[in-house]
């Protein structure tokens, strides 16, 4: 049995508590063996003035859009996804979403994050991008079927059914899939009627955006009649396996849904704002039970993939829209930044304790904006930054020491990605 | 004359563009001399892949609060400040403060800040502190009455009309100064009817709280039945050398006057989130006209003093107040992180052009999350943080250079502060 020790470090355990401890590793299994003091591995990760904390969990992007990163600023979510947005995607190639997706697995692992959830196209590629980079991910094709004729909208619906089976535990385990049609108003109902049952029978969860701005909700509430959570409901897309994206316009009666339900809300703060789409009910949803996790959504409306860019966003955006500056305190947020959100996207990450995968995060604290430490879960929540993150490992591996990225070769990435992203624009404007 | 070359990068120019540029300055007379191609100084600074910015200007701080960072998280300004803000201060001695602002100006010089505006106490700790680490800064003395009897009312007011007098023109024409009554509610009207014809007098631009919170708009109107700007106004603290910290809960009527007057509004995003204390209606006032700049505010409503996150923070919290994503663009915001904030607070600084002072920045933009580079500002205003700054130069001298500060020895300072916070907040809890 091959295993790694953290050493030096103090650790954040489940629940919030801050110790001194060690960390041993299996690596073969890729699971932690013990916390606890003077544990020696073969190998050994220096923590020694760090905060070993779970990896960080992405419960919301579209990793490849980091080729989009500062296209189109400024502009509402319509009008930049439709005149913006997606004439570029219509010119992206298979192998511009893989190099996409390594340049977006490449920032994550840098600030720490080893486990996301990823709604794409060209997913294959994005299966294979993660296999080597070495995180944890729940993947999807994701469907839109309202621009498309009705043989159009069957295939890609298949396409989103077949992904889902195929790459199920692909990676080593470490991939799993879920079905996902965009969203509840750019997936015609015929087909949300037909496919959902589908996607029942092959086992796999649902994931989709859900009220995310007035223009999501107002349609479904005028030709259903009910609250577009309730709708979804109706359909058989609100399961305890289920996870919606953004849940900013929801009401009492759609929070009450889901805290029943148990599926999860994937809150993306930096989306929110920079689109000015509003504010979720963050608190409210937290006191109802509702599973909550935190996502970047993609790079184009954030504009960058850090987790702890996004739990500090969701701490200050959570206290605004409370109107309460005690509101979504730093313990729920680092409790959204790791195993809330692993729970919300149904993965099992995000915790430090023995038995579990050894998904993990070294933060160096000693740096001056981390300084004094009065309160390592406030510096977690409010101060630290995706450079703070010194080692990055998941399901045992190492996939960063001492910043230096160790599964993917950083200068390669980063020339391939400029390069596709400079003839993608190119393209899209001609 | 010692010269220096910053060559190799792009340079940001005062109208928003971004070029290929060297930058030829002259080190004794502290200004920049020349802005082209190929240009050679005795010294160099190489900023190849990089972006030269202006140094970035926060306009509103209490740099040495950087002690209680993190001490008291997750309350709103009123209780935070009366249970756990002001028993910690009243602990700190002047060697605290001293303390505080190293550990302070350290974060600032890593990220690429080099002017500020600062109200504290024990100022001339402060001046030391500025003077060694190299920035530029307006300081000056908090004034709080409504705690003190008339004759430690007095000689508060008379130490910040005293302190603003001496040390104007300090650390060889770094350090301004300004007369800084805390607010409109915690010094009493007659004092100010005595001091501010004194403050003009003396030539020294005022520096207060103003509209942060909705406590500190009603007690005006009740008491003074006008709108507390309009009560600035009367009480002559609205001149064009005058700048306001937060101005959240402005009306219509209030953003004339500002922009009338021309008096600075230095919006607090983070602060102004964190403590639940509203959004600031920034487009509106940059629309208006008025000079809005931008603040972290102290460390303990942050958490932390980087300029590029507030940039960040300001251009999400405008467009939510605003109900618009094309309010406060990246434009807009890279001005705010520069040269528009220089002018609310009267500094000469901001600008990358021949014949002001050299203060400067170089972002490295070889990052995974500055990748690919379809739009600098873009990049600037979202996401580059604080770690990405390379080199940081003021008044033509290098505080930093390939991220190591010159000016400051970072790991005594770390220590130092560590050691004070933990003793202060020991006294505090007794």
């Amino acid at each position: 049995m091959a295993t790694l020790s953290i050493t030096g470090g103090q650790v954040l355990l489940p629940d919030g508590t801050v110790t001194r401890a060690d960390v041993l590793i299996d690596q073969e299994g890729g699971e932690i063996l013990e916390v606890g003091p003077d544990l020696a591995g073969e190998e050994t990760l220096d923590a020694s003035g760090g905060l070993v904390t779970p990896g960080f969990v992405n419960g919301h992007s579209h990793v490849a859009m980091t080729l989009l990163r500062g296209y189109a600023d400024d502009k509402p979510l319509e009008s930049w996804l439709q005149e913006d947005i997606w004439p570029a995607e219509g010119e992206l190639t298979a192998e511009d979403v893989r190099v996409g997706a390594e340049l977006g697995l490449l920032e994550m692992i840098k600030g720490g994050t080893t486990a996301f959830a990823d709604m794409y196209f060209e997913m294959p590629e994005i299966v294979d991008a993660v296999d080597r980079a070495g995180l944890r991910a729940r993947l999807g094709h994701g469907v839109v079927t309202v621009v498309k004729d009705d043989a159009g909208a069957r295939e890609d619906l298949e396409t989103s059914l077949e992904f889902a089976r195929e790459y199920d535990g692909a990676a080593n385990g470490r991939i799993s899939t879920a079905f996902m049609p965009h969203s509840l108003t750019t997936v015609g109902r015929e087909y949300l009627e037909e496919f959902v049952p589908k996607a029942r029978e092959a086992g796999v969860p649902i994931h989709y955006h859900a009220n995310e701005t007035v223009d999501e909700v107002t349609p479904i509430v005028e030709d259903r009649g009910v609250r577009p959570l309730a709708y979804a409901a109706e359909l058989g897309m609100l399961e305890p396996e289920d996870f919606v994206a953004h849940g900013v316009h929801v009401d009492e009666s759609e929070i009450g849904l889901l805290a029943e339900a148990g599926t999860g809300v994937v809150h993306c703060p930096a989306s929110n704002m920079k689109l000015a789409s509003g504010m979720a009910p963050v608190q409210r949803m937290l006191e109802a039970g509702v599973t909550v996790g935190l996502g970047t959504d993609g790079a184009a409306s954030n504009n960058d993939l850090s987790m702890l860019d996004e739990a500090r966003d969701a701490a200050m955006i959570g206290k605004l829209a409370a109107e309460d500056a005690s509101a979504v305190p730093a313990e729920r947020i680092v409790e959204m930044l790791t195993h809330r959100t692993a729970d919300a996207i149904g993965l099992e990450s995000g915790r430090l304790e023995e038995g579990v995968p050894a998904d993990l995060a070294v933060i160096d604290l000693e740096e001056p904006h981390l300084t004094p430490a009065h309160d390592l879960v406030s510096q977690l929540a409010y101060a630290a930054a995706a450079s703070d993150v010194r080692h990055t490992i998941c399901d045992g591996q190492v996939l960063m020491r001492d910043r230096e990225v160790l599964t993917l070769e950083e200068d390669a990435v980063l020339e391939r990605a400029s390069e596709a992203a400079e003839s993608l624009v190119a393209r899209a404007e001609e």
